[in-house]
């Protein structure tokens, strides 16, 4: 039986060539670095394959038994730390092909018909990302716990609600939180339906143009956890939109992480000062011994622009490429791999970052009575008490507190009723002393509104499924 | 009662102010050429409102009733571009409610009350976006359509089946069109999922906290065809991802329409000569009097990058917003609607593109003969007929297509019996004579795979499911 | 003498073709919509080649005078809006052609000659982009004068620097404004050299291959205002690279401009409330009475992104095009104005708003003295007066900042001297007394420091250079 | 003497803090990892910084001494890979800091008077940019001698010039090599442009609001090899237009070596064949034993995607961020990095492509000769031997290859006579016998044309020029 030289970095598939490539083409091909991660998953695929190919007859039982054998040999080397990864062997594919052929001779030869790295790459990936979806699931669930606690602490905790910065209307700390949570329900939602659409099986497409084999690819799918094989080869092997729809994903969740990141800031900034940070949340300066920074929310907030630039990557790399596989496809894994990293780190973070939030309800209702915010509510009267048209109320409204403003009022409240009155006549002062905060906040009860009452029925709702869960 | 000046441009906010914005406020705060686009979601939102008041009591039966007639007499003189639309009221929204209360008097300026252009415009955009996702499905499907008719005629017409554009296995031009078709049916389904989960309504939030009239929210969202109210009343108003979903999802379409673009830009070129296109889709040269240029897959093939530009304006508008609303959403609908826009003239080119196409069957074989891609099939039958395991066969292959090349052999089977034999000695001619394109496309017949008996029931099924349909 | 028929909207590169594109291909392919603005340029241009021409004797004297006469009163029906534009004829390059047939018969048919709509298109651009950099540096400057006028009024408005959004060290308004003047200095340097570098003339590159004709295309480029001629006929028709330049340069712009504006709006909110906007560039709400928002800022923060999405559009749509002209290099030009407009309408809204701010020089004040900026002092003084290293100095100053916070002291000033004693003996009451805002500012005097008398210096330079010039 | 407690993580900025940050916080917030990278230049800093002290007494001269020897130890500790690393010590700058107190004791805790990380860390970034731009523009110029060798070789082999990918006008390899040399010959002024712009000094600026000490900022900057101090110290600290600047250039770079890659992917494609890659810049397939893949190439294609994703990224965490200093901006150095070292990669496998490349004269030619490139010269021979208008002429020479093609004729040559004279009466066959490749080709001789007289000018310049040098 013919031998290849095992000192040949391009033993693999070199046997047309003369020899290797330089150093150049050699150092922008390798990819060990990267793709080292996706060894768990390789070997998986490798022992599925191995045992279609012994239920289809392609290899034998005994030839598969002994596949499997060095496979789990392989998995255990790589956990133990004492693989001998070679830079040279460019992949982990490659890496383990190789280390099963020393362990295990010539069956280690025998694994790769059929298959190639094209197949082989798309359904690690594939698999790699219906584990990662599981993970990240479970740090959004964990996010989502701290802000339902912070919420369950501040059911009825005045604070400003702002439109543009303004002072709007008043709501609730925890209304103000649970948005938030909202927000991420809808992540994992989107990272579900990517993880479900994803899950299918490339494994049997070979190089492009599918398999000469009697395998049995739907069993092969399933035998990984996948739903089904795909149905078309050349799909199989160059298609990314599966990284794509994750990356999209995960960058839409990371704008979601930097505006809660960005809301933190803000709250902790010395002008709001609604918040204090815990000393675990926040690191010091080198020249400025007073300083606690939100450090952790700022670089939370700054992978929103990294996942971004992630997805980017890899819209650029795929778009325009010519079926079937070409290796700009390999780039797929520094984004994908990136962006997951950079979110798991926003999530723990920011998980971190809110269990620790101290809100300063005082200075919170202060600053929720400033900017006249009662202004809708007395419009709002002015229809119901008065039988005015909405936007004829609103007009009275604006020039009360212009008036308000002009006679240095911090409040409608304050404003002399002679001078509301040359705007309104029948203006009484009973509507003017009722315009609060807290009573502003109570009216809005309907379905989704800020009322403690409505917002007290969610938080309940969610701390009972407060476990990671498919929304 | 009190009536604000028709005249000024800022009447129906500005009760407060003393004056309008100036220029350069006015110039960017514009979105009335923008949003216009909106109106029919407007009215259809706005009537759903009126009705829900109706129903709650805010108004009577009677006012209903006249606003429903305002804003049906508004939609009619819109249709029939009579519509006295002024820019100077900033958006569709205040235009409509302006001419509504110029229609119909005081009952216009009940319709606001309890109601921000904050949810209104994320209900319109909902809405908009539940009709844009059936549109593009249509679109999606014609184009696939147009692929599975080029199929149809083309089930055993061999083509080289390219990696890295290089001549790797042949395949068949009809199972090429069929990758097309199977990356379609994704970006089908993940449109789909989008639509799904924007179909939430936010009406009834108001600005941002909420609403403290009796409404019922779900039935008012029931009523819009949405599937519920949304939970939170400041996410209502300040969320976006059901926008950035959408433009992820179109933006991976347009990746897999510019792979298609680019395919067909290859195969028209000169030096491939693998199709004709027709006259209907090619634009010739103002200087060149012999070009047929094949404009509008390249233009397809642009509108990859425009949709990712799109998606990246969102992001970065999005990324690091603190709640609730904030001007800058403004910025969501010229990249929606741009997106939206861009993919239907590729769908539409691309799919008149295909129609028209017309393979050259012979250069197409003549190319798919080129390069080895018997060498794959040597290696299997070595392995097969030989029992050598797949690893040392493909360095058997590879050292035969080495000595083909050196001798000026374009074909394995035309290399001297004796040459081969000094790699392999067990090689027999007839082994070799087999290596026929034809052999090595029929012999790949595993699901999914490139084999015609396996393209041919894929056509028959695909052809039965050719309406437009979710998959 | 053969003529094509006017009525056929290819007739001007149709000869080869049976018939015009379909509808979609025209829907794809039509660009007059959009370069239409480029009228100018294109007549710029063709009235130099036509010059040229006759220079060379390619055309006569009377032919290149017949020519120049039928461009010239082209001109005026464009500016004069009776031109009759023809989305039919694709484009505006065939649009002014076909007029010219029109006006002056078969003489304006040889004015297209050895040229291409490439090599026309890549030079109207390239002129377009020469005074579209011109128009920017005039608005930018007119955005440093109102910086500046803000800085004269307000030199030792005293305002707290913030690192993290955390009070770091007093600063003055006035510096902080110059912040934003040395940022758009470095955008004008850049727009300049990329002004420069894109000044090179691609005209009589032809469609690829270069001129046949004795044209001096150095000479040529002088009389359109370009520096020379480029070296390489390819590189002139494909290169898009001045556009990406641009894109480049006015995207880095949006980002100085949108962290001005989120600087507005931060110093606008409610909880800052450093500043009042004027009601000139603000606007209010439709719901709430009382809101006065900085939407111009907001929206000037929000184009950042938009002018980072078209940057990604063109880098993607050049990204791996072959050599040399593609159609997909037709997107550069929404890209290319959408930025320059939108960068334009930015930078007019901060104008106008920054100088209508109104600082409120108390307020400013007030949070300046909150989270003890004077730590850094107090650190500097235990080194200089001490002895300390400073390492050891900020560690004391940072426990003198723990205890004052534990005694609910405001400022260290406050802090009972024994308490401080406790941490470092030797502290004296006067030093401690001496820790004020005004000390920490005056005494940061280094070049470019926040000290008045710097600030001082650096506006009596500005207000002198305040007129558009290069910097 | 007071001393911290060097077992602390945070005993560098942590006087105030009870503990250290929480494990979630110091992950988020381990920058080492990334700037480990700038170690170089934050000794070259020190040391400029510390005689700079000396010079203005705030030093001893020999405290500064004693400060230079361990700066100068721990230089050697790193190059020896002997340093004590310490990822608890959040970055370099702490590190190098925490290893100088070691070193020397109390002087090495004096080393940071007025001197914070914001100020060192923009500084030694500027630093390392000057560098980096340095090695990009050797790297480029190394390409660049690639291509004129390539040019040299095959000044009059004549290959098709496409414009959509379709026959164009024939030119040679030279030529569309030397389109390649124009283009980077413009990245290199655009790196060099930015290496200028970013040559300025921060150092000095402190945290943010400048120094109290007396040094003299200009001086240290000069003595860094910088143009000048920054005026502004809020700008000093916080600006990123450099690297943005820098990212840039680069994704300009990029796209032109996508350009180049694709054209080499397409040029040793089997149905082009145009050239032959080295085995030393290819590489083979683990199925398929008869590949040889253009992978250093297409890798190089995919970096611009890359590149772009990068730059992205920083725009994004730039945007709307307020002043001075936010955490956000350590995500500068992953992406510059990444950039800096993507772009080497692409440019040395591009560098070993291209001089490895083995055109193929005689598959050029006979590509060239293909789909009618002698039209145009067609047409303006009738311009110039029949006064025809160039328009009419286009068009006449259109339907005379209407009529070849319907021949079955591949070149106009051989159209019968009598056939062209019906569209043409006048056309004689010595014009038609004339229409040659290689007429057309010289003929082409303006400045920039592809005429090989043209080329070989050009050549020999570049020859002489070959050096790397600022074009």
């Amino acid at each position: 039986m013919r031998k290849t030289k095992a000192s040949q970095a391009h033993r693999i598939w070199g046997g047309r060539f003369e020899h290797a490539p330089d150093a150049p083409t050699r150092a922008i091909n390798e990819s060990l670095s990267i793709d080292k991660r996706l060894w768990r998953e390789d070997l998986q695929g490798s022992l599925a394959y191995a045992r279609e190919l012994a239920h289809s007859k392609v290899l034998s039982e005994g030839q598969a038994r002994n596949i499997e054998k060095g496979l789990n040999q392989i998995g255990e080397e790589i956990e133990d730390g004492v693989f001998p990864f070679d830079a040279a062997l460019e992949d982990i594919h490659m890496n383990i092909e190789a280390r099963l052929c020393a362990l295990i001779g010539e069956d280690g030869e025998r694994l790769h018909i059929g298959r190639s790295r094209n197949d082989q790459v798309a359904t690690d990936l594939r698999l790699w990302q219906q584990s990662a979806a599981d993970t990240l699931d479970k740090d959004i669930a964990a996010l989502q716990q701290a802000l339902v606690a912070q919420a369950d602490k501040t059911i009825d905790w005045i604070m400003p609600g702002f439109t543009h910065l303004q002072s709007a209307q008043p709501i609730t700390f925890a209304h103000h939180c649970l948005a938030y949570h909202a927000m991420l329900a809808r992540d994992r939602a989107r990272l579900s339906d990517a993880r479900v659409r994803s899950a299918e099986s490339p494994l049997g497409a070979g190089a492009l143009a599918g398999s000469a084999l009697p395998i049995d690819r739907h069993r092969l799918a399933r035998s990984l956890g996948l739903r089904h094989a795909m149905e078309n080869s050349l799909d199989a092997v160059s298609a990314r939109d599966f990284v794509l729809e994750f990356l999209a994903a995960t960058a839409i969740l990371a704008t979601h992480l930097s505006r809660l990141a960005e809301d933190i800031v803000l709250w902790a900034s010395t002008p709001f000062a609604f918040v204090r940070l815990s000393f675990d949340t926040s690191t010091g300066s080198s020249l400025m011994p007073q300083k606690q920074n939100p450090d952790g929310a700022e670089l939370a907030r700054a992978k929103a622009a990294r996942l971004c630039g992630n997805l980017v990557t890899l819209l650029g790399v795929v778009k325009a490429l010519p079926l079937a596989y070409a290796k700009d496809l390999q780039e797929d894994k520094a984004a994908l791999f990136d962006s997951f990293d950079q979110a798991r780190l926003a999530l723990h973070a920011l998980a971190a970052t809110v269990a620790g939030l101290q809100p300063d309800r005082d200075r919170m209702h202060e600053v929720a009575a400033q900017g006249f915010p009662e202004a809708t509510d007395l419009a709002d009267r002015l229809v119901f008490e008065h039988g005015m048209p909405f936007r004829s109320a609103h007009a009275v409204a604006g020039e009360i507190v212009r008036k308000a403003e002009s006679c240095g009022c911090t409040t409608l409240r304050e404003i002399p009723l002679e001078e509301a009155q040359k705007i309104f006549p029948p203006l009484s002062q009973k509507l003017l002393d009722s315009l609060t905060l807290e009573h502003a906040l109570h009216r809005r009860n309907a379905f989704g509104a800020s009322a403690p009452e409505r917002v007290r029925e969610q938080v309940a709702r969610l701390k009972k499924n407060a476990l990671p869960s498919k929304e």
